[in-house]
């Protein structure tokens, strides 16, 4: 029998209930200042995913072994950005509910806000990893408090201090960068070091970590389609040991973190002419899944 | 001595004080469903109109015998409608306290909407004058009522049935025609048949009229660089005329309307790479501020 | 439940087994001598027609009201032009037997060979309406004659003289015009003067006809977004208008063609940076699922 | 044996002796004042004239009949732009010495005025018929005489009152249009209207004529990769027309100008991304080529 | 005397009787599966270069010192793979036997299909040095065996086992990696270690090599514009010092490979929107005709 | 009061008076002779700079501490390159007069000229260090010896031979490279090695330096959006470096040069799709304005 036409992320075909893993979207970016876009990023990943191959020659693992079930981008009222936090919480906690791991795509980094809402809830003691250019710690933005410029502050609000962990960041406003230093969050400028350490601490300590991607930490030569290219970023297989460190832990691979959530967010595929950054993000997508399936 | 870097839409270089007209623009595009980008669009008529000369062949006018203020774009905030919406309306009630016609540049249609508002508030007798591609007449769009795809059902809100005059209408859901034919609004398919009757009508009654111009209701061969381009539009050449004869009336030029308050909209610069679509909104710009300063 | 993510035109959600008209698409432009990209056209409408209402105000029609089938896109080799026109004729041949009507996406010009050898052998008394700024009459192209610039020559070799009706051609070598005129096919130049009487005849003895619209007929300005842009061409008004005729006859709508299948051929979305193009086909696909459905 | 690479428009592979018309490229556009781009013009369509069939149906004629040379494009000092006319001029001139057409193409509008030159030193009593959207008349542009935006001016320098005749002009200063009224030249707002009136004088009158187009003298839907576009434009087939009545005379054919050089120019390829004002372009010169050689 | 138009490769203006080394361009992409394009890659290397120096600072050498002839673009059928690369192998052929050194342009890697067969005959005992993001090692894709990703493993039908040393290789399913593994192919993944010593081997063993060079080993921030941008990639210091080695052999300079044949392919300007990657293929063309001249 | 639009770069929004940096533009490109566009580069970059914070998390300063004036873009006749030059050096020399420190932007790399002719004529013993992919030291350019790639050139005629340092360098033809190692100018191929003695000597030696940084040194990776981008350049740090060496000296920041003038040249926007050069150098002007403050 001839089926509906089905587009999910490369071979990503598990049902839902067999599924360990569930992908989903949420193509919102109405608070982006700069320049949209992102709205259209976990669709293009979904669409331009069939470019890549399901096996991964760095972790020697493939898509075709775990099971991962993609049910699509959520349906987000644009212009009410409480709706739609409100819309991807409750899809989180449905998965949380059913014992999967949840993987979000976005959309602009404020939906992270509703995935670490549930997350939160499902997991009190919750951490975050967070690796992005900006340090996303304003209090309000032009008088809105649910901005993208202020996800990690309202993440904050929800977890408190010492409990939020951010590296690569290269883009703030001086307050940000002191609000930090004042010990709510621990920050790392520019670069990875110091991750392994966390890690361990961590995972010692068995505390469920959601790890969130702006995908502007990586440097705009490697991935310019996004709304806020930062020069002086990451390379993309700095970005990848990072990643592997967080689910795997040092270069002894002596055990990862408890991830229970994670998101990749900040693509903007109308910013990526050349389609290059989409296939970063899809590869990133397929190497986070293989990861976090282990 | 040198002042700052001062930038105006062409030569319009009166102080506020001195001006009859005032432009300025509202870089919002947050409810934006489909395509985003018309946040760029007034920042990129004025940036652009340097290709333009002053004087219109076709009204053997010139700019540089008008005078117009630009007071520049709006600081508004992303994610927060109503906070866009207010700070729009507050702004147009300050140009007509102090007796000047303001002319507004989208941004998404939504933000005619603030404008309205404050028009209404000073010309209860309020009528609007519509030209689009789209209906606008939602109810609501996912449960959102301020949307780009409400705005004239939110304008009829304030004003009521049988003062709002659609025209170009090529695009909309059923219900929104149907709402339209139980006589809510006046709504002409496609074209601009019966606009020199209803100015003609308007202009013995002497009503104060709020002209919105998406500019979208031109065909996409004119004007590809709008979210949502609906294929079988007027021409360049027929919306001049159609803006014609509300100012000026019917081909006898007998009378137009009293205009209070105008705008266009609509135009997104990222989906114009050719600057043929910016090009369009310049010389329309040029010529409304020509006609309304009659 | 949380079905896998589904992707259809609009809202073509019927099942195979329900629906009366079943739409899919053939990736495929493997012999385009110039510029390629037609293989992204049938995916690019499906994923695009999301900004698209299911209402047309030209028809006062709705989709939601007909029952259509989107089986997505098959699965084509490139380089291999038998293989891909087999599996387009066996997918056809299954509609058929099945007493559905095929609407064909393209892809380049040349799948419509496919579509065509199917319903020749379902239809032996076939007439093809051909609409196109290509004569698509050669013999051969660089030694090859299984080519876009062919494909209605190959329709000719199945079907024989006076059952080809070329409408709009602009473009062409001389000895394509020469071969039409010797009466090999009846080949209107430029526009669709003709149209009615032919339509009136071809309904008159009720032979099954097959309608092909290679979208390049439009004129560049309307259509940009192919591969061999030919200025000189007709308006989207004119070619809903010939459209139209093929399925209800002349203006007074007497009867139109008995049509048994169709295509729409050639948009080639990276030739369409501003999705005007785009738009325009997802549009005429909802015009000519409505018109194919009374 | 193997030759080197050689690149021509279409198949004008004449040598330089057996030609009748000679074409030539200057890749020039120092002076533009708004979006450079116009050097890549002649290249492009000589790069791009592949995509098109050497036979017309317009005209029912066939570029393999006809005997044409392309030199190329010359090799102008980008910064100097008195150097670069004298080449032009140069080249246009050793044209005329050997009883050749030369056939320009640009560039930059200014390209003309060296072409102008050699022309009226061989044929004293020269006219210009001028399509364009600009009129091209100022007297300087920040304190340059050598413009695009005073191409015509300069050529009137050379001809004086009474030889210039501008149609399709939509664009420029109030002065350029008085200085015109003044019985300068004879200018004819946004058409052609009068043309052949004109034509049929100046073919009584047998006066040699130099015949310059400004492509961007056509609709921006049309042709919208070009410096400046101007909406409100001219369409395909009106300009192919007026071309024709410039070489064939009115309706009747009796007798049209006597043509002793053209150009065509301002094509700016880089900001044409879809190609379709390129593909207009080569088509345009085809046509020029094809009327020229009668 | 004034000749046709004359398009090379910089100044590769030797006579092909004078030329110890020939250019020439397969501009072919019909089995390309994701995005096409390439079959514009010769013609813009060719296009482009005279935005380059023909000295190299890094090697200290100038192309005016040595010969190239640069016989422009073989023409061949789209939709006919075998005809193709017959075209290109009889092309290939005829210049092995008149003594000379084949540098292929592609158009995709199938193309090097061709010149490997062509070589092969010349050079029974040929070998292969590969550089690729792409491992090009499936026995078929979607049933067909002439297929830019079985390239390589066509060749190995050809030369068998041991005799090809892939480098830079970061994707492919699991199967060719595997089938690789198991001997027939020497796979390097993502680098280009090992190299110096296979060629100091191979160079010991003066057996004939064939150097082909898929531009996507470069990372995509080096070189986004073509098909399938693989993130991950080398640098261009990188892959111009392995170039180098295979020339010239390790950092010693002691005696590089006998290379017989070599290619660079997979240049798609069409998604090369800033220029970049096609000014990088250039320089690269640039430095491997200088290195092979030696 | 509602002041006339204002546009500066960020938050420069100190009055000429109280500035001690005077920022200004120079957009002119008339001499490139390659790909246009670098006349956007200022303007770009004053535009697009609100997408950037006025805090440097690299240098821990912010731009809100320091006064510096934005004077917007100079009026440069376009065509006219001593007309341009003469603006530029009227300009700088005014800004000197007022013993306050010129920032200049390109606009192509011989509005450098302008600039240093000023600077030299109130600092007769000026040095120069220039980054640059280009070593621009030809004595003409198609007879032109007022060009972009003569720039350095005809500096030197100012200077003569030992004041001019040249970094970075990695094209030019061979006559440049051989020049240069004449002793006329100090080269150094594709980095900065060797920078901080040389500052440390001009440091102790305590003379004037101009800075002059055209963008291209960048890698095309991190900085596609130039006239002519060439493969194989440095990184975003590593010119950070370089700049911060000149401005404080060698890495423990004992002393750096005495700059009296600077310039950022060679952005060129039509060229930048995705936004990230014009990013990157907005970043630039910041950390460039932050350390000359210093």
């Amino acid at each position: 029998m001839w089926e509906k036409n089905v587009e999910t992320f490369l071979e990503c075909e598990s049902t839902y209930e067999d599924a360990k893993i569930v992908l989903f979207g949420a193509p919102f970016d109405s608070t982006t200042s700069y320049r949209p876009g992102a709205r259209f990023g976990s669709s293009a990943i979904r669409h331009e995913s069939y470019g890549l191959e399901t096996y991964s020659p760095m972790l020697d693992r493939d898509l075709s072994d775990i099971k991962v079930f993609d049910g699509g981008d959520l349906e987000l009222p644009f212009g009410s950005t409480e709706g739609a936090l409100s819309a991807i919480e409750k899809t989180a906690g449905g998965i949380f509910a059913d014992g999967k791991l949840p993987v979000l795509l976005g959309g602009e980094h404020l939906v992270t806000l509703g995935a670490v809402r549930a997350t939160a809830w499902h997991h009190p003691d919750l951490h975050i990893i967070h690796f992005d250019a900006h340090a996303d710690l304003r209090d309000e933005y032009l008088g809105v408090q649910l901005s993208h410029a202020s996800v990690i502050r309202r993440c904050h609000d929800l977890l408190g201090d010492g409990r939020i962990f951010q590296f690569g960041i290269r883009s703030g406003d001086r307050a940000e960068f002191r609000w930090a230093a004042e010990g709510h969050t621990k920050l790392q400028k520019f670069d990875f070091e110091g991750l392994p350490g966390i890690v361990s601490d961590l995972a010692k300590r068995k505390v469920p970590v959601y790890l969130t991607i702006d995908l502007d930490v990586l440097d705009p030569s490697v991935f310019p389609g996004t709304g806020t290219p930062e020069a002086g970023g990451v390379s993309f297989q700095a970005l990848h040991d990072a990643m592997r460190t967080v689910f795997e832990g040092d270069e002894k691979k002596k055990g990862g973190c408890n991830v229970v959530g994670c998101d990749l967010v900040e693509l903007a595929p109308p910013l990526d002419p050349t389609g290059a950054s989409t296939a970063a993000a899809c590869k990133m997508v397929r190497e986070l899944l293989l990861m976090a399936a282990q």
